[in-house]
């Protein structure tokens, strides 16, 4: 293979040179190759499957729970920890997008700047995509590039209240919810919702008012979940000054001990896999309904009949899906 | 018209009947006509084509916001309002939904208890769904049948995170945002994110330190977002003493005069209207996609060639929309 020039920007790679760079370490490849992916470019498609088969060694770690829990920096400190022991992180962090225009706003990814200068970090933002949905699908596409580049790790971060963001944390080999003492009702109606996508519970800034009753209260939640073979454990954190992750490090192991041993592993591959086709089907369907509805004479008639009270969605619905899938 | 025996369990009632009976105000039927909507059966097809011409007398009102944030407080105190002017009011309080499971953990729904009595109020603790999606259709459709019922107003409550959730108020008349000072880092990412979909800020436990902050926050981001025709104000309040609720209420008035009077109501509910089909195209896709999924030996054997890595799911998945829609 000849050199190739790496300085942006400049044309884009052919897919299997590309692919070559990425499972060569290539850090700037393995950028080039997320933003593909992340685009849903037809090339992507070909470097995917260029890339598939080097893919099985990372190990999924998703976090999830409620704004204001800590996440970013009891992911912090997790990667300190294992950066400590020599093991490499890829993290993906899921951003909250506007529904309405698609866009997204990055969150406080810069505290992470401290791994800035770590080549065994690496950090990429993303967007909750809009109707188009295609999140887990993306999210496990760009796992894929990062697990064929070579990390150990890939930690999956959201925010776990929508649901599609909760799905795709809930889809990694260990999932962890972050809960904080304290942040109201709302918080206690939604920690019912995820608890059953998390295999280890945590509760973080645990010196606050109000460790003790969360830990509890979810003790109590657990107890009325039937969930045969493995039992959440709840380890209490602050991740601010690195108290109790150590033993979170530990629950983590434990985890994946039990998933391997079981055989329970192979099942969350299947199912996140699942989900992967279902999402990614659900994103092709959704363009060519978008395609009949946009510009459309027909639909724009439907679309004034509906304003006018004439007809009603459903009836509008079933139309466009009979054009669609005969 | 005979007399129809009320109490349940019955039969179903006819769906003529049933639509009779909610334009005539009877309160049970209303309860069944948004169970039928919920359940997606067939009849409800039926049902909503009755009620859809005497609908447009409510007002849609959405609130959202993260969790924590007092929406509930929120909404009792402007339905205190509402009420002691005469005017009737339902509340569809959205529910986040575990995303594995599909099923509703009801939140703190219950302190709407002071209502119980008020034939004037209406609540509907409704789960946002699973991977089936549809929320914005479902909503759409329970505001439907209580707009045909005869309430003044409709109030959509989520929690505003999830961006389903968020497109879910987004798509009201009027859509406040709540905000509360000092829940942390995230919470100032999603506000970006959600910002846009707001007519109408609200500071609500605006006695709380950092209340002054975050207006000027909220400020500076409003100003950098470029909305022709309204800006939407800043509301301070104190849901849980009734301060600034009056104004809150004021500010309503206002947007909806601005509405009214530039026509942009009307484009609002083409877009919503709109989002409602594309959502329900999207549910029958889906349920279509699940039967060619789940049993199937072809899909049996891809997703276990998808485990050995020898597939990616791209490839699965665009062969599952060729079977589909060719």
């Amino acid at each position: 293979m000849t050199r190739t020039p790496t300085a942006e920007p400049g044309p884009a790679p052919a897919v299997a040179d590309l692919a070559t760079r990425v499972l060569a370490g290539d850090r700037l490849a393995l950028t080039r190759a997320i933003t593909r992916v992340e685009n849903g470019r037809r090339e992507a498609a070909a470097l995917l499957q260029a890339l598939t088969p080097h893919t099985g060694h990372a190990y999924l770690l998703g976090i999830t729970g409620p704004p204001g829990g800590g996440k970013s920096t009891l992911t912090t400190a997790l990667v300190t920890l294992l950066r400590a022991r020599g093991d490499t992180v890829a993290i993906i962090a899921v951003d909250p997008t506007s529904a309405l225009s698609g866009g997204a706003l990055l969150g406080d990814r810069i505290r992470m700047l401290e791994f800035y200068d770590d080549p065994g970090v690496f950090i990429r933002s993303m967007a909750s995509r809009g109707v188009l949905g295609g999140l887990s699908a993306t999210t496990g596409d760009v796992a894929r590039v990062l697990d064929a580049f070579g990390f150990d790790w890939v930690i999956i971060e959201t925010v776990g209240v929508g649901q599609g963001e909760v799905a795709v944390a809930g889809l990694a080999d260990t999932t962890l919810l972050i809960e904080v003492p304290g942040l109201g009702d709302d918080v206690q109606a939604i920690k019912a919702g995820v608890l059953e996508v998390a295999d280890i519970l945590v509760i973080n800034k645990a010196d606050k008012e109000g460790a003790t009753k969360l830990a509890t209260t979810l003790r109590g939640m657990l107890s009325l979940a039937h969930t045969p073979g493995w039992s959440p454990p709840i380890v209490q954190t602050v991740a601010a000054t690195g108290q109790g992750v150590p033993e979170l490090l530990a629950a983590i192991a434990n985890h994946r001990g039990y998933l391997e041993h079981s055989g329970a592993r192979t099942d969350r591959t299947r199912a996140r896999l699942r989900a992967e086709v279902l999402d990614r089907a659900q994103e092709l369907l959704t363009a060519r309904l978008l395609g009949l509805m946009d510009g459309d004479a027909g639909f724009t008639a439907a679309l004034a009949q509906l304003v006018a009270r004439e007809r009603d969605p459903a009836s509008v619905a079933a139309d466009l899906v009979a054009r669609l899938a005969p």
